[in-house]
């Protein structure tokens, strides 16, 4: 019998409330923590998380703090539940802290999360070697409906899941396999990374839906609705530009058509069918505004980091590069400049096989020894 | 006392019907020309165009043919009111008929279209030294309610036109004074062509609601639904680049907000708001579709020969890029190869300084004669 895996939830937002009061119904010690203590007041006089939707129950949690120290304090897997724009942040923070035999998992990385986190904790504490876990999606579709209250409305049936280093995959699966059955090893971070359909599915139908968006409040169904056959040619274009950037790093890619076959056993003639075939996404809204996460996260943390490997291997990416210039000018920021780079993930300077190496087995080494 | 002018109309859509039945309503001699003889049966039957809206009564035309040759047989002004993507089919099936007295005015051009006019009826017929005038806007805003029924919606105070070469500009505006005593004269077809705001309200706010277009067939109000302020922040940045374009040629520019101003008496603090308060812009609605004029005439004839006109002098238009390429996605078309260039201005190779010369004096050599 293994001892129960105890976990720190990071982040409280919708989905952190929701792997915490899942964890926490199921029984595991958690303890979470939110950088602002204001947004966990209520959960904290609670001490529980309720969860309302296609998952009923109660789940009482070990601690609620802001002291990243104290959450993550004895715990063996550390879930970061936050916008991959808070990762810069948290990496730093949690550096002091995190040992060893701890497992980091970002839910989701988005793209070159892991590879940054890694990059930032080896420069702030060089001597340790943590393993970075990234999930491909979050596993959870749910929304907060207040503090301590969640409404799950899916949980994805398979969520692709690589460590870095990748040969600490089977360790991490074995270990998490109790609790999440879910996870499914990729080939490496790469894998997870250049597959974030985040990066397609959230700033286009946002950005060539915006008059919408501020017209109506977001008053529409964001899928069913926003996503028509003209948002589906440039959804599949950008989808063609990320694919040819992931073939040429040697990774294993599945067009979105085909990802939302494999997760939600969703078909259509074209893209733009199968979403509306997408059961999970029948309920979900527009955001209410354009300051929302599907621009603020997914173009700095996932386009900008497809964008910036293309340049890295020299290949153009110019509808990439369309939907990062209007983002930017719509949020007033530069994210060519803000967003995540090849020197964020530590990879500047790098060939294919060099990354892959480092993917692989933490080391940009050969077998022989001889650093490249 | 003058003679009384004679007009051909060439075109029969919206602004051709609505021209057509206006100049035949104050009197005037009009053959109305179009190239489907089945679009202007109904029209040749009735032999009128009934004016509705702001203008009410009748006009008799005196011929409705399907003949360019006939329709511009003897007439004193060939008004071309047509997509300016017909412009070029116009230009060369005209070439071998027109009479160096005849004036064309193309109602609007766009950008570079009096240029473009000109260069290949030169080509066809190098002797002829036949007078383009070039519009910046159409005066009207109307819509064909059925073949000879024209709903008037506004008609503009003043509207820029600029001869090419504009040492005829005041030959052109003294002839046409009593008839369209709202043409004012532009120093050049630069101007008119630089200060084409159709580049800026057309693509941009249908690609910006492109979902929305598809999803509810265009039902909503365009400029007031359908510009909001992030919309309005992506037209001020394609402006900006514009008018980078246009001062580099030593053009005079207006922005957009300056011309609503000018032209509809319409401020407001920021553009949006300004738009909003433009009352002639109140009763439109978005295309219902988006296989429309507003993408297939001004991302071609509009926004790439600004593009072009940039790469011709070194300047970065880096948002004007990224509509052109979305909607060439969006139209399955490659708009940077089929738009209009410079060199189908007939300007490749030109300095500023010869360019300003050609449009002004219709000839690249200085004033002593030596060819550039």
């Amino acid at each position: 019998m293994f001892k129960k895996l105890k976990f720190a939830v990071i982040g409280a937002g919708h989905g952190g409330q929701g792997i915490a009061g899942y964890l926490a119904y199921k029984g595991y010690e958690v303890n979470l923590y939110n950088r602002s203590i204001e947004k966990i007041k209520k959960i904290k006089q609670r001490g529980t998380i309720e969860l309302v939707g296609s998952i009923v129950g109660f789940g009482r949690l070990n601690l609620v703090t802001n002291s990243i120290e104290q959450a993550i304090k004895n715990v063996d897997v550390i879930m970061v539940v936050l916008p991959a724009s808070a990762h810069k942040f948290i990496a730093k923070h949690i550096a002091p802290f995190v040992t060893p035999e701890q497992y980091i998992v970002l839910n989701p990385g988005r793209t070159g999360g892991a590879l940054e986190f890694k990059s930032i904790i080896a420069r702030h504490n060089p001597l340790k070697e943590v393993c970075i876990v990234e999930a491909q999606t979050m596993l959870f579709a749910c929304r907060a409906l207040e503090q301590g209250k969640v409404k799950i409305f899916s949980k994805k049936e398979e969520v692709k899941v690589a460590a870095l280093p990748a040969i600490r995959n089977n360790e991490f699966i074995n270990m998490i396999h109790e609790v999440f059955p879910e996870f499914m090893p990729a080939t490496s971070v790469l894998e997870t990374s250049f597959n974030n359909v985040g990066a397609l599915l959230h700033p286009i139908p946002t950005i060539l839906n915006c008059g919408r968006i501020e017209n109506t409040k977001g008053n529409f169904k964001y899928y069913i609705e926003g996503v028509t056959p003209s948002v589906a040619k440039i959804i599949e274009q950008v989808d063609y530009e990320r694919m040819l950037v992931a073939k040429a790093l040697g990774v294993k890619t599945m067009s979105l058509k085909e990802w939302l076959a494999y997760t939600y056993n969703a078909y259509g003639n074209t893209l733009c069918e199968a979403l509306k075939n997408t059961k999970g996404y029948w309920g979900i809204m527009a955001p209410t505004n354009l300051d929302t996460r599907y621009i603020y996260e997914d173009v700095p943390q996932s386009l900008v980091p497809i964008w910036d490997m293309a340049m890295h291997l020299g290949i153009q990416t110019p509808t990439i590069d369309s939907i990062i210039h209007l983002a930017s000018i719509l949020h007033n920021a530069d994210y060519y400049k803000s967003g995540r780079k090849v020197i964020d993930m530590g990879l500047e300077g790098l060939s294919v096989e060099e990354i892959r190496r480092f993917v692989i087995n933490g080391q940009v080494s050969d077998s022989r020894g001889v650093v490249a």
